[in-house]
């Protein structure tokens, strides 16, 4: 008789996007004429650019062609892509990260879930919070997250790394004393808080983790959107993060491929514990449990790193991050406190002292029409914090505005 | 101080496809006018059929244009797709599959590894030898396959459905008092045999699941080669399966899909395990660990299903079949005993007395320049066999034939 994982019924309720997803389709479904406005899923509207057009037109025509079409590729993914990557997303920064240590995925999600097979189910995990669900949801699966306390609202086994207003959102090593975790989960630009990390923090990481022989998964998924002056572009510009690091990226808000699912994965050659290689056991994964992503989505992916695809891109971002920059403005003018939209596209807005945030959802979607995602479906500390996203269009964004002001 | 999962120690070296591979590069870097002819790995050769082009590029012009744009998509995959899949895959053969019960993925690999989630680690699985070695891969690193004996070259946890001459390569249940497992992954038509399964040994399979409370994982894969009156087209056609088999489907080989990355899997809502419904589990476990696959994938995937894509993607297999079916009656002619090659696109060849199967691989490469995979990559029961694929050009399968006869 067969029996199942038991770690799947500590799963508390439904995931926090499908449920927003859900409350939205119900409210149109109650009210088929309310004009509702999306600020809340962190999900791109604009076009694919027309260089990546171009690219995708071309790849679909080679899979139409004998000569030129392409079956199986390998596991890794294209080296025209990874060297692409190698060359745009580390030299520029001075770092060396070689295509040997990418690895092409089909999305953020996919890998954070796939990296949790490299590990035992002893280690203990930190995440930040407020946070993306997805850190402790993947990790459920594995059973290293203990019981969902509904109480407090926290994972019994994960150690939780406080994102306050009293840090700025960017958490401390823990001090002397404390115990430690074996692998950290860090985001930055941050979601759902919108905020940066600086360079000296995040060393303080690295050296935490070397010291601590931990791994530290960093999330760079935002990274398009940095503008602070000297803010890291990626963790491999700090001193030994080779050794203790690895980077995700992912092609989402970059370059609008959420509905195209791609990315990649940074797994140092360097990165090794004991005497193994995390990069050799993921490229044995792979051969086990993955086939590579589509031909022609990884073409479309290589075309972001042409000078014209990196021009049409971040112009694309400039134009994502005007809306963000509105939001905080607006809130702010009208008497909020609020955070983040500099560096990524969220902005976290404070709610009025006492007021809940699936409350304040229910609110803005009933009496505005407009979604937001509550600041406590990315965790306990979240409570009290709404989140927007500047991913709408400038003029539905300022119709979102104009409605919160009049509520 | 963060630790690894040991049971990837425990995988022996390298996946088979990807030692063939490199036998083959290493052969032609130091060959490198040799003109190498592959029937080894089984990936398609002919480009996507025009339906699905035309619906491909459709798909990838609304990418571009800010009115049809998609980002995220459902994670179980469009509704368009599934519905698709439910009527033609499914309801043509009498069979009621909703679309509910259909979840969209990007290859079957990926599924295979993915839904060894559901299950604890306690389970025993069993498998056919020789077989696709992604069933016990994928269960390696949930540590359910216990030590691959290097002696017998068989996992230590794992029971063995020995497939072999004398049982035409379909097994039998295991008999009254033989210790019974606990998931079985059954694969017709079969990789690598090339054989098929008659309606009514499927049948005591699924009678011998519902008796011993037992899960089998059907892998349908092959499915558009059937040309057997009779045989069973879907699990789903056996009595009392949607109570204990997930089928497993793939767009590769049926619309030449290896490049593009699609495949689904049934998980029926009448399929639990004490009061849990695995369905749920898997849209849990997607909303955890997945975001799923391309627009534009899925797109061209539901043109396989309209009339015209029906007729176009027979009409590839056809072609193929038309090669397997000249290999195998060459083979004989030869003086071999081959099996399969009807309901399949695989001959599998029987290698004179004696004869290791990497040692006719090395003989095979470097005498005829011609690549087949070695029977013992699919397991100990292989050994003494070879397998051929069908997806060249019918040109590349003649040439290969001849070079074959004059060994």
């Amino acid at each position: 008789m067969y029996d199942l994982n038991q770690n799947f019924s500590r799963f508390p309720g439904g995931y926090l996007f499908a449920a927003v997803r859900q409350k939205k389709e119900e409210f149109q479904r109650s009210h088929p004429d309310a004009d509702v406005i999306s600020l809340g899923i962190g999900d791109v509207t604009k076009p694919l650019c027309p260089v990546v057009m171009k690219a995708l037109e071309d790849a679909a025509a080679e899979m139409g062609d004998a000569a030129t079409f392409r079956g199986y590729g390998p596991y890794e993914g294209y080296a025209f892509l990874r060297e692409a990557i190698a060359r745009v997303d580390f030299q520029q920064y001075g770092v060396k990260i070689l295509p040997d240590e990418i690895f092409v995925g089909d999305g953020a999600k996919s890998d954070l879930a796939g990296i949790t097979d490299l590990f035992s189910d002893r280690n203990r995990i930190a995440i930040c919070e407020p946070t993306y669900p997805a850190y402790a949801d993947s990790n459920v699966v594995g059973g290293r997250c203990g019981y969902f306390d509904e109480h407090t609202g926290r994972w019994t086994s994960v150690m939780y790394l406080d994102c306050t207003e009293d840090n700025g959102f960017v958490p401390e090593v823990p001090g002397m004393g404390a115990s430690s975790p074996d692998i950290i989960y860090l985001c930055f630009p941050n979601n759902p808080t919108g905020v940066m990390i600086t360079r000296s923090a995040l060393q303080r990481w690295v050296n935490y983790a070397l010291e601590k022989g931990a791994v530290i998964l960093y999330d760079a998924a935002y990274n398009a959107f940095i503008e602070t002056p000297d803010a890291p572009h990626t963790i491999y510009e700090c001193a030994g993060a080779e050794q203790c690091a690895i980077e995700l990226r992912s092609f989402s808000k970059t370059a609008g491929f959420t509905g195209m699912r791609l990315s990649y994965m940074v797994i140092p050659e360097a990165l090794r514990c004991g005497g193994a290689s995390l990069r050799n056991m993921w490229k044995r994964r792979l051969g086990a449990r993955y086939n590579g992503a589509p031909y022609i989505i990884q073409r479309a992916g290589a075309a972001v790193y042409t000078p014209e695809g990196q021009k049409q891109t971040a112009q694309q971002v400039a134009e994502y991050k005007q809306n963000t920059k509105r939001i905080r403005a607006e809130l702010e003018a009208m008497g909020y406190t609020a955070y983040g939209g500099t560096d990524a596209p969220y902005v976290w807005m404070k709610l009025p002292a006492g007021m809940k945030s699936w409350d304040f959802f229910d609110l803005l979607l009933t009496k505005a029409g407009v979604v937001g995602t509550p600041g406590v479906g990315f965790g306990a500390d979240g409570e009290g914090f709404f989140r927007f996203t500047g991913f709408g269009t400038p003029e539905r964004t300022e119709e979102a505005l104009a409605r919160i002001a009049k509520l």
